[in-house]
């Protein structure tokens, strides 16, 4: 299996199964001399790590960094950074009878025709367990981008059928709710419909939008590695991701160039952001806003029909611990991807400087 | 500008201005000893070309395909395949008042923030004529994966209000109409809707669907090269798109698990395909079903107010022959940049077989 | 500090500093379902453990592997496989007089002036320990390569002005002496000379020969990734060499065409391997042949003038535990490098049979 | 066939045969709003380009460079540079003999059983009229570095048996004789023993040094992408070349540490350069100094035995121009390679400065 390594300038390799000995990654690349705050790393580990709330898997992951390079005193030396989060609470049985079956929209499947031989526990490297190495990773960057005036903060703008137009970068105002929306109301609606969805032992969808703060104009290349490009493929290499949308996104649509322009103020900045901060591919200094689609989770805690390796039918019953929705969860991902785009992104335009 | 290569296997480099000498590429890692159809490779490119019908810019532009490398006697020869597109019928002087003016929604912002100088003329570098390169690219993928039994197909699905849910692969029932909508019904709304839309010298948006079948399972890399987020950087790469979604997409987000899961059949097949061939970033043998949208084309043949490298306020107007429209020329090039994602992943799988 | 991964199809990512946690790899790209033998990896990693034998240093490292995922049930999943080896015995006293100290023809300057910040502790990322790493990934390949019938396999060739002319491929004729010379007669002349300038506190420089069999014909890319040139960059890698030559090598200046061409069997085969088993950068099947030079180390067991950070001149006397000639250690090192190019090489090449 | 681009930031991609329409490549990443001087660039084409003296091949090329892209009023856009050059004087049917004969020491077999189908005149993509292309590019990447205070310069330093240890980085002094080696007495005599070969239809190696001044030190990632790897695959990747060595080189392994080490002056250059101005893998300030070794050119004006594609043996007749040594000409590519590489890790530095 290729593709575990993500940039240019900076890079992150990442390793690991759900039910192995460990995740963690590689982040080459990452500039030297620069003073890290572990525990700011760890905190949006614990963003993301499951069991924080009722309406999230009671999984009990400690999520625990533990660094093995690249810091030295205090500093990052310039040298790759590596990391591993241990794997604990593994209830492989809770997964041994999918050693043969194929779940209904999983990986199962695929990695059978593309692999013969894989780890079924958990989903083994397909698990969205893999993503906690991206969230740390991603806060590495968000550090080193803070230092430069640049801040990444994504929040739920929708589940099922609810959605917020209300904004906001403020964590502490976004983490006031477990479902991680700043709207009181939307979130309590939100709330509820998760618990009711989780009680039938269902699923249910969400979306997540995201706004990056005080990038330069200037960053991103033309043509293929235009930054919403990057953001594009950074952010649909998250398990469960079905939509992707840039500033007007999917509304521009419908709309007329004459109120989809962006009209300039005398100081270069515009009067309007459909464009989401990104014009020609390259960053213009408005905020940078995308919205991103996740998919129902795909294990329900209810009987469903499928087959196995042999083709026959059989009828599957979710077991372990899960999400009735992700996108409390994703929220620290999908700024952990945002970053780390943009921290890679940044160092390329500073090639140039 | 780096960012002017796509690809891991297969890769195309582009190069080439509006109104320049010449655009073109470098296709490498084609495989060798195949025979091509350079005349069907012009004829996508025909599909793309300005001045088709009344409903596009009225812009005559050959785009003459000249082949300079890797093709002798008429089967490539595994040495990159150079080709270039000479520009003619370029009126500089359409750009003239350009030099100095930023148009809103344009690149001419942030190149001139990124470069300082840059090539003003029809938008230099950053001009969608540079996308003829990846039509002509695309058309000789699709040559190769035809003969591997994988076909590529886009055609209009929806422009501003207006939408289809007619579905279909054959190109002929799509060129039926000069919009690319296989929906004839729909096609003649649309076409009106860009007709009426031009008289006011206003711009619309759309959209574009695209169906690739035959796809092996298998083709794809989890984590970070998922073939989703391949396609979703590739699609993103091309000029005014705002918005990516696979298979159930942004309309997955008010869906239930119990509705969006893909339940199998025995042989493998699935009763739908909300997953849109790909489960875990990895092809599912199912056909791979993705939606793109478009933003309204940024250059209005009406007045606007804007402001010009001294930040001083200016009234813009259109110049130079635009389309109200951009989708129904889009359709060769979301089916291009598609035929090269779907190539270079081809035969990453390959090396693994 | 980028430039920690290596390949294009399979890909070593390495981490980790001399006297820090661990050190190790994510080695992403490798086949899956594929048995591996862990013991035949530990085995390669002890050719390269220090502490073997009286001509070699007497840090005992016990390198022993620990695999964090990528295998299941003793086989390859084609998931990343990701590998630590901790670091003990790690006296860092005897380094800490290095924390201002520049030795000479060390990295301590250049990092310093690189990184400004950076673990001084024996060498940091910049000691050769590193390429421990390089060992274990190699390993792993030469079973792949093995399976394919490919066999990998170096020799001293060199130690001071001692050399050899005898070759073999035979792993046991070579390890039969501590310097892993095939040749009896120079292998225990070498032995003498490394164990007297050992006494004198001084070092010696030496040659390592590698020959590559059964190659298929047509591995390597033309222009740039020659399988000659990916060979140069990935044994000018290792730490200390200096130069690297393919078949006939230096000695081809001084010879005429009518001699040095390699002329053909009637079955394809040449008569003579001046070539190196690789002609316009592509194997011909031949044993692929190159020699590499080793420096002498540059840490002295005797007093030498230096400088440190503030420019002042001191006295510098080595310590810690070092070896006075690189070669038996490196034979290891150059193997699996060569063993990371081929395997990476030959999946490109079956991408298009 | 992969493998036609080279660099990072910098990225050259290349195409064209030997007797096909054009070759010419793409030169991507170079730093806009730069003053380019064409002539310059035009005058080191002129010092590859053939028949510039008796000891050189007679055929005429002009190889007049012709941009299409990426320069604008006299400046680099930062968009890609494309340029041609096209084949001119093409006597294919000097080459038709080679239709079915494989030529020994040449790509013919390897290409035959890699490609199967290839363009056989003139030895095609392997002949070394690609290396053209690098000269050209390499030329822009010399003016870049040139306003940095960065110059390469290479020379030849041995032909045959006959060597100098003279040293030069004066353009004019090394030019004044045909065969560019600065050291006047050894260049008469390379000169006439290049003459008496050629009058036996017989051909020479030689091997070219090349000194590269003004380079920061700090250049050069560890591990992998170390300078000296970077330069290694550059020069290895130019046909012919058999070796590469780095300051002392092959000769260090003869040498003992208490010799070889560089010590430092109180301002951290070294008093001697036995590192070749890369520690470590970076730069460190002092002059980069490598030696490159070229085989005897393969094409014999004389008889010589072979086989064909039945396998059949032949006799060959040399025809077409050929030179009987390559340095002469190879100093302005070994001098545009090193461009590269070194324009190359100049930005990647730059990006953390």
């Amino acid at each position: 299996m290729a593709g575990s390594s993500f940039g240019k300038i900076i890079t992150l390799t990442t390793f690991g199964e759900s039910h192995g000995e460990a995740i963690g990654g590689i982040l080459d690349g990452f500039p030297g001399n620069f003073p890290i705050d572990i525990s700011a790393v760890q905190q949006q580990l614990d963003r993301r790590k499951p069991g924080q709330s009722k309406i999230t898997t009671q999984r009990k992951e400690e999520d625990q960094l533990e660094i093995l390079s690249g810091i030295f005193e205090g500093k990052t030396t310039g040298a790759p950074i590596a990391f591993i989060i241990k794997n604990k609470d593994a209830r492989s049985k809770d997964y041994s009878h999918l050693e043969t079956a194929f779940r209904p929209s999983h990986a199962d499947f695929t990695y059978h025709r593309k692999y013969g031989h894989y780890d079924y526990r958990g989903g083994g490297r397909s698990s969205a367990r893999e993503t906690a190495v991206r969230v740390a990773a991603g806060a590495f960057c968000q550090q080193f981008l803070s230092s430069k005036g640049i801040e990444i903060s994504a929040f739920v703008d929708q589940v099922g059928i609810i959605r917020t137009y209300t904004v906001s970068s403020d964590q502490a105002e976004i983490d006031i709710s477990p479902v991680r929306c700043p709207d009181p109301e939307a979130a309590k609606k939100m709330q509820s419909l998760i618990e009711d969805t989780k009680k039938k032992g269902d699923t249910v969808g969400g979306a997540i939008k995201c706004i990056i703060t005080g990038i330069p104009a200037g960053l991103g290349e033309p043509v293929f590695d235009k930054l919403s490009a990057a953001l594009a493929q950074a952010v649909f290499s998250i398990n469960a991701v079905k939509g992707f949308e840039i500033g007007s996104g999917f509304g521009s649509v419908e709309m007329n160039g004459s109120v989809h322009n962006d009209l300039f103020n005398t100081d270069g900045t515009t009067k309007t952001n459909n464009s989401g901060g990104i014009q020609g591919g390259i960053s213009n200094g408005m905020p940078v806003v995308f919205r991103t689609a996740f998919k129902p989770v795909a294990t329900l805690l209810q009987k469903q029909p499928s087959i196995n390796k042999s083709g026959e039918e059989i009828l599957l019953e979710g077991k372990g611990r899960h999400d009735p929705c992700v996108v409390p969860r994703a929220v620290p991902i999908v700024e952990g991807m945002a970053a780390l785009v943009i921290a890679d992104f940044y160092l390329q335009w500073k090639a140039y400087q």
